[in-house]
């Protein structure tokens, strides 16, 4: 056994042991290498994924989805809603529980198969989001069930919902692209 | 009965009678008033929502979501998959159906109760998306069940799904804000 292969058995080993593996994300993704989906995946497992809702997130939301909406994007009008200022993109906090998986739980690798979401309070420029994730049951042919739910800062669950994955067959470690730089304005 | 009350009431008499709204929606969307709720929802009720999946956007999805995997970004990477060139996050779709909803039919006013997707075939870059819309239910209280599918330009169904919302109880005609530019590199 290599000195990879010992440091594979011990990451697989502590996760197995605890059935918790917890990182927090930065605005810059924090994609890791996907475990070995034979081993490492159990019911009961958790992960998880904050980042902060910023006004250039809405903007670069705005203009890769084609949703201008004014109550996203104009605090004028969004005062005279009954959100009383601008709010996210519901499908914003998609984006972060996909971002979740394929970057936390199982990770790189990973395919998806479906999701379902339920939006339970709205979420407002300035909230930090923390996507949990928890592997509800294994299933057949490296499919797994996940809880994905996404809480704000306040401890509150702002939407509900579970994910179905492929999980990766073999342990995978990639290489993050950098991304050029985007300017806005 | 003044001018604009009329044209209001040929445009939902239209809508009535044939039971489907139709437009095509630039990458620079296309968000229209609302209808009256209570008039112009019936069941069967169609719209659709098209973008081609540009390089740009890939790029955007990533830097908004987090999501950096090299499956979406680096195409030597991607050549080595099962997929055998680069495809689009799959929430991406995501996003192209909360635009639809949001843009299209209910449009402006509408809040997210909820969302089920289920990813069928992978998307390209360079793949034009068509979300189809079609009302399947009229619930209690403004909330309505609507059938949320995306196709290629194949007319290959690659996201199914349903999306639940809240329809806008009163017309409402938004002016939509114009994005800063945004550059990429």
């Amino acid at each position: 056994m290599n000195r990879s292969q010992f440091s594979l058995l011990v990451m697989c080993l502590t996760l197995f042991l605890t059935g918790i593996s917890t990182h927090k994300a930065s605005a810059q993704a924090a994609c890791y290498a996907a475990w070995n989906a034979t081993t490492a995946y159990t019911a009961g497992q958790t992960a998880s994924y904050s980042k902060t809702v910023e006004e250039r997130d809405i903007q670069l939301f705005a203009a890769m989805s084609g949703d201008h909406n004014p109550v996203h994007l104009d605090p004028e009008f969004a005062a005279q809603t009954m959100f009383k200022e601008r709010i996210a993109h519901g499908m914003f906090s998609g984006a972060l529980i996909s971002a979740a998986v394929a970057c936390e739980l199982p990770g790189p690798g990973t395919i998806y198969i479906g999701q379902t979401m339920s939006f339970q309070k709205p979420v407002k420029i300035g909230d930090t989001l923390t996507v949990r994730l928890e592997i509800l049951e294994k299933l057949p042919k490296f499919r797994v069930r996940i809880a994905t739910r996404v809480f704000n800062q306040r401890d509150e669950l702002v939407v509900d919902g579970e994910a179905e994955i492929l999980a990766p067959r073999k342990q995978q470690t990639v290489t993050l692209p950098t991304l050029p730089a985007i300017t806005i304005g």
